[in-house]
């Protein structure tokens, strides 16, 4: 995965500068959508996002600014001529939700497509799909309703030959491939030359969990840790705890000390109330916990 | 009615200039939402109208261009503490569609609303509902669904007293009211003053016809003769008739006809195709039959 893009970064009550909840995740020239708030097709326009390249979309929950945008993306995928398959993940209900709308508008979708529903609870990670360079895990969130969070995570990458050692020790051509998944070679003399002499350690990577929406407890997520990227809400300022609370949301302050307690590399925020206009101030919240945090904006770009 | 704001001039697929349909028709500081499609929420956002003023919604039909942003606007007036009353008009389906979003969300509304569903064939007007100041009246139009169209009207105005003239015959203040409904007056000594000599006709009443989606047809629509303001879908141009013809859709061009023929006062098109970036030789189409045409863009207000 190489980088996230923000298609939307606010909550319940869309404003003019905040789309509901939307992110893409683009991984080897092809992308992973994580909800879909209204609005998320013009938004995928306007970026010049090519449609048919997103292959997998993954939604938290069914409440409505994650989810209303949906019909109409993948009626326009339909409309454009897509050939191609389309997974849904998402919780149950999902396939009720899309069904309605094609049954009631009496038009139905051109292309190939799955819908994977859950119901369980997952307290731990639990694997839901992959692709040739990325596994996808599911895990259960707190909210009101059921509701789960998303880890994208790159396969471990082979170990980089060092070409010079390869030259140096006669390795054969056919040999390189095992080697750089950690194997030592033996020469024809008997010789062992151990991996380390002939590899360096492979990129890190990348992970990128993604939790919407969430009220944070004790003990919880504890599995993400070390992750590179954490993505959490922080609807609201630690001065509405009490709202945070009652509407099953997390504040800016608790998200830091969440990040901090799983020891990521980088925590983003989102997902912020319509009652602020600027989120400077939740992003010092969240830094007075985890230094290395990001607050999204819409349209933001992050390269991982 | 006062004026018509167009939110969304588009079809099925969205640009980044033109939104899905929508329209707004401002009467007497309340207003009336024609279609709701995706991203309607946040163009009235935008626009900075007030959102519980917002008092009757009338849906033509189920394609998605023309309902997807409903669940998403009518959950915001719940979250912003709507109050007052919402009637929604449409054709069968739109309830279900409603409220599997609010069940699988697990979320309700807030606030009085009504769902008023239509499902038989109406050729001619239909008195649907009316307000102090206007009526609504349906009617079929010709689609691949079931779909309506629309026809918003002021009652009859009073007729405008002549200041001088009341003075002049001492008529007193109690018999204005019936005079201004068009009563002849008639003085103690016997004498009658007829009416035209107390009154001006009044300001003629505005009537608006919404017609979309719609494959015009041989006399159709003739109960809409003489409405002051037509709008009719014009997705194609005529070139393209043959796909207009398949997709029950309407040209330009045919639109210009069916104007001329009602003999109305002004045409406005729209629901242009995704393919058509400009749309002026959409309008000189039109105008080759009937003059005064507009051809609506997102955004722009027209005062009647």
């Amino acid at each position: 995965v190489e980088k996230l893009i923000v298609l939307g970064s606010g909550s319940a009550l869309p404003t003019t500068t905040r789309n509901p909840s939307a992110q893409l995740i683009k991984s080897n020239s092809y992308y992973y959508l994580i909800d879909c708030g209204e609005g998320t097709q013009l938004r995928l326009r306007d970026l010049k996002i090519p449609f048919n390249r997103i292959t997998h979309i993954f939604i938290s929950h069914l409440h409505g600014d994650h989810i209303y945008g949906l019909p109409g993306l993948i009626s326009t995928f339909s409309l454009l001529g897509r050939t191609n398959d389309l997974k849904i993940f998402g919780p149950k209900g999902i396939k009720e939700f899309i069904q309605t709308a094609f049954k009631l508008s009496e038009s139905y979708l051109a292309f190939p497509y799955q819908i994977i529903e859950f119901e369980d609870q997952y307290n731990d990670l639990h694997l839901i799909g992959e692709t040739k360079h990325d596994t996808f895990q599911i895990f259960s969130l707190n909210h009101r309703i059921k509701c789960y969070g998303y880890l994208i995570k790159e396969k471990a990458k082979p170990r980089k030959l060092i070409k010079e050692a390869l030259e140096e020790y006669n390795i054969p051509l056919a040999y390189r491939n095992v080697i750089k998944q950690g194997a030592d070679f033996q020469a024809s003399n008997g010789e062992i030359i151990p991996n380390k002499l002939l590899t360096l350690p492979p990129k890190s990577a990348i992970s990128y969990a993604y939790c919407s929406d969430n009220r944070i407890k004790e003990e919880q997520l504890l599995f993400l840790k070390g992750s590179k990227y954490l993505y959490h809400e922080a609807t609201f300022e630690h001065e509405l705890l009490d709202i945070a609370k009652k509407t099953m949301h997390s504040t800016a302050y608790e998200a830091g000390i969440l990040a901090n307690k799983l020891n990521v590399n980088t925590l983003l925020i989102g997902h912020y109330s319509g009652r602020y206009t600027k989120v400077d101030f939740l992003l010092n919240e969240a830094k007075q916990n985890f230094k290395n945090t990001i607050a999204v904006k819409d349209k933001q770009v992050i390269e991982f």
